[in-house]
């Protein structure tokens, strides 16, 4: 099998303006391969202890990786990467889209930003060409008039935006990197440190096709993925992801008015079905992908909804949704259209409206804190205008910019029992009180609540796709959705770092696992494309090889095992609703004891040799000493 | 795929005589597999702590795999293991020949033989049906005779016998079990085991064929093994085992004089070319093996040698000639010959003669000791005349024959430095000062110093076939023989862990991996025989668990970290020859230390959550409390 994977790098120094292309070995791309592998190295190595996120001396990292760009289904993202300014520790975010794959067509896998731009600028990479150009005419507009602005300036409406809003120029702390008017990069605020280095946008457009060894056992994979995907993956083809409401609803695991609840009446309109038969136009896809579990919307009134920004996932239909207790669809689309246009991520905007929500009800905010907005669950008006608040820094927005974990502090004391937030990250919209695996993945993830790299628990509680699709694992039997043993916290060990893997890839896990592509094929996909005589058994240490990299550079930016928690309120059940239990605070102390020991983590810290086992053991060195 | 893989256990008590059948569920053949995985999992689970192994309390498992009797080439071993008398701790060793694939086509993967029987007994397996035989006839007999009794007594020529000679019914420590007349399941003492419980056979014969879930799969796979192996593996199908003497001994590998120095004058006399052109009759091969690396010799004098035996191993020419001085084939073939009709382990009988010529000659032993040998490196008719004594427990032979360890410790202080043995089992002929990973192998290993699941540094020293052969587990760049970096370290635990897995199996990794089978196709042979959805990643896990279930057991039996030493020979460079260095004691250190941190050991002592990672949290309760 031939080999021979051979990639670019581009550095782009703001505050010289200087530009180059880098190179390295093979092995480094099969090793650290792309995505938040890439970041996760080139933060440790190049970023120094204790840098403030927003200042120059961050970086930012946006990196596909050898699989993106190649024609099958999943293979189109990306993922951005830095010292988050959310959480001060590792901060990563994928996204979809078309950005990823033009941006290794037009000839890089990845580029490094460095410093601070004095003056707005946009960088444009066109066929292996970079330049950097002035972008204080854009400076201020929301994505679709900045794509188009750029579009015409490049005289290509082919182009493909990668952008901030003006939430990433003012530095709202969970502000995202978008791309194409409707994929978000969207945890550990990296658009606002795209905004400090006064970057607003990084148009690319390339022709270069990209390369793969073996075509012939490629287009047998992509033509299994093409076929069969929409099939296994019915209901996200059918529905989008916000198929899941009707699932999680009547389970309990539908975050509601911040988290208090796990249900909500109503929640039939704002399902996947009542999407299609609403305000749905159309599917969408992201690059060469089947499932097209992207939608349109459309709406005239009571909100015009420009249908440029896609349609809401069901993060946040439950973020601007439920968990703000609104079961108003069109609100809620409305809701997501400006976080896109605007650049905000929508899960912590949302949650940190619930947050104020509840602190509201509970006495802790009144209108004399909120400019007069009456703060209450279920008013889309509070939230629509919290949005737009936060995104332009405006009035209370300009406080809840800071996201959940600093208001708290602000408000003070009595405002921490409602904080719903790990790390400094705002809970993404999982019940870990239902997924109870997936709470110690929130607790223990590098990015603080994620669920982006974490297992569902509730899949694995009967014989289905989903269990037999980890029998390569070697996990074998059903388990509880509450099991929180050793052999539950295998299960997230291992699906885990499958997920890091893909975060490295960048492959989208709604394809290669929700829609049973699964391990063995998606392992021959890296074969395909590669030409490496690789292993399922080598691609999950690149993401065990990732975590710990997460690991290291969190540890050295100060973070303990200490930081590895759970908010109180889901150590108590839900006050009503169909979910009876709760996390046990002791099963849970355990199951991360046991995660610590499964990793060679003792007392959350790396060994040398663990690292060393990984092939990193230059990261030993990054620890901070005992 | 199809699922649905079955085996059957025999249990068989010889003190009441009771025998029964025991069926496990598929997933507990998938999670340990059988082999030396079984042999961990009875011990365990079955043996009481603190057990003498030599009394009716130990029990003698003889397991194979699933994938033993398929028609495949490396598919025709079993493995024999329980509580070794050797090392007081974990005992197992696999054998090829026939055996084991005669088991399964009786209806057997394992037989678990416990208690004493009250006169010597043998068991006898025709298709599916097991009887205890009276063996008082039979005790006493060496291999060939006891083979051609028992045939007689059954009326069929065919079947297949495993036994004990009169090594194993006198106890000596080092006591095989033998099978075939020329496979040895050589290592830990368990024909003294099975001495120990009176039992002097087990013959084996059957008609089933064993089943195979996707049967143009595996044709597809032992095709290509029929096809390739004789020309992968072309040296080994040429000259046999004993090929390696032509490599090993211009690098200084070849351990000569106890372990002093690394080559021999007239290495050329023993090679693998000198056999060809002088005693060799045929090759011969295990059950369905293509390599057929197997040796059948012939000499009428100086000495008279039975070709029933077959012929001398590496092993067996460099313990009983170089490491005792002796480069005359036709002695060394003899005292093969010797050890295989009498049960001996090879490498344990001239391991320790060697260790006793060394202290005959520093004056520790005398003439008055041996009963007036001139025991002495070089002398022939030393050896042979001590292989008989040891083997018939008569005048020096009867304190030979608790091996290196006990003989040492015997002899007084003085003798330490010459006992090459860890855990007390005796050194294998592979010069841990060339191959230095395989020293930090030796050290860790749960059998004392073994060759059989551990790595030979030297064939990843450049690009080549075997260094390609590990791609696939992310092991990507040249190593030198003498680095002890994690790198190296990490080679180690991933193949050794394939190893173990190969041990479990059980399967031949002069087959799967020296024949370059390698890891893709052993996992898509799994898959076809199994009908399971497996991965390399499962199977390595399978491997790493035998290795935990082993070193719990070493645990609980009182070993701790502080045994995974390295006689002090080893620190210091021979003194002459072509090798140079030595182990570095600070590396060899670092590099156990990294192991254990690799595995998750901390002080060498898995923790639950490792434990649990492997889906045997139950061991956990095993470990002795700190």
């Amino acid at each position: 099998m031939p080999n021979g994977y051979h990639g670019k790098i581009l550095r782009v120094d703001l505050s010289s303006g200087r530009i180059k292309t880098e190179e390295y070995p093979e092995n480094f791309y099969r090793q650290y391969f792309g995505g938040s592998g890439f970041v996760g190295y080139f933060l440790l190595k190049e970023i120094k202890p204790g840098v403030e996120p927003l200042s120059p001396d961050n970086k930012l990292i946006f990196a596909a990786g050898p699989l993106t760009g190649v024609p099958a289904g999943g293979c189109g993202r990306h993922s951005v990467g830095g010292k988050s300014p959310l959480t001060g520790g590792f901060g990563e975010a994928d996204s979809g889209g078309y950005w990823g794959a033009e941006l290794k067509m037009a000839g890089f896998d990845a580029i490094i930003v460095e410093g601070k731009a004095e003056k707005p600028v946009y960088l444009s990479i066109q066929d292996g060409k970079a330049e950097l150009k002035d972008a204080r005419h854009l400076w201020g507009m929301k994505g679709l008039e900045c794509q188009n602005a750029i579009r015409d300036e490049l005289g290509d409406q082919q182009v493909k935006v990668a952008y901030i809003g003006p939430a990433g120029e003012k530095l709202v702390r969970f502000a995202n990197v978008m791309n194409d008017l409707d994929a978000a990069a969207g945890r550990t605020g990296m658009g606002a440190v795209m905004g400090s280095k006064k970057l607003k946008a990084i148009a690319v457009r390339g022709k270069q096709r990209v390369s793969i060894a073996d075509s012939v056992a490629f287009k047998e994979i992509a033509r299994w993925i093409a076929d069969n995907t929409p099939i296994t993956n019915q209901g996200m083809h059918d529905f989008g992801t916000a198929r899941v409401v009707a699932a999680l609803d009547p389970a309990g695991g539908l975050p509601t008015r911040n988290f208090q609840l796990g249900s909500i009446e109503g929640a039939n309109k704002i399902d996947g079905q009542a999407m299609l038969d609403t305000i749905f136009v159309k599917r969408r896809a992201c690059f060469a992908c089947p499932v097209q579990c992207k939608r349109e919307v459309k709406l005239d009134k009571p909100y015009v909804i420009d249908p440029s920004y896609g349609g809401p996932e069901y993060e946040t239909i439950a973020a601007l949704g439920s968990d703000c207790g609104i079961t108003d669809l069109p609100a809620i689309a409305k809701g997501g259209e400006l976080c896109n246009a605007h650049g905000l991520d929508t899960i912590s905007c949302g949650a940190t409206i619930a947050f104020a929500m509840e602190c509201f009800e509970k006495g802790l905010l009144t209108t004399k804190d909120t400019g007069g907005i009456e703060l209450r669950f279920g008013s889309t008006e509070a939230m629509l205008k919290m949005v737009e608040q936060i995104a332009l820094r405006q009035g209370f927005g300009d406080t809840l910019a800071e996201g959940v974990a600093r208001v708290a502090k602000k408000i003070g004391p009595a405002a921490e029992e409602y904080a719903m937030h790990i790390k400094g990250q705002e809970l993404p919209m999982h019940e870990p009180r239902l997924k109870q695996g997936l709470g110690v993945g929130y607790a223990i993830s590098p990015t603080g609540a994620d669920h982006c790299h974490n297992i569902h628990d509730t899949v694995y509680t009967s014989i289905g796709p989903m269990l037999e699709m980890v029998y390569p694992i070697g996990i074998l039997e059903p388990m509880a959705a509450d099991d929180l043993s050793p052999s539950k916290i295998r299960l997230l060990k291992y699906y885990s770092e499958f997920m890091h893997f893909l975060n490295c890839a960048v492959c989208c896990y709604f394809v290669m696992s929700l829609s049973l592509v699964g391990f063995e094929r998606t392992t021959q996909l890296v074969r395909a494309v590669t030409g490496w005589d690789t292993s399922l058994f080598e691609l999950l240490k690149v993401g065990e090889r990732a975590v710990n990299m997460a690991r290291v550079f969190n540890l050295r930016e100060g973070f303990t095992a200490k930081d590895d928690t759970m908010p109180e309120r889901f150590f108590a059940p839900q006050p009503s609703g169909p979910l009876k239990g709760a996390l046990d605070r002791k099963a849970f102390e355990e199951g991360k004891e046991s995660y610590y020991e499964m990793m060679g983590w003792p007392n959350g810290v790396p060994t040398p040799g663990r690292l060393g086992e990984l092939g990193i053991e230059w990261a030993a060195s990054q620890l901070p000493s005992k």
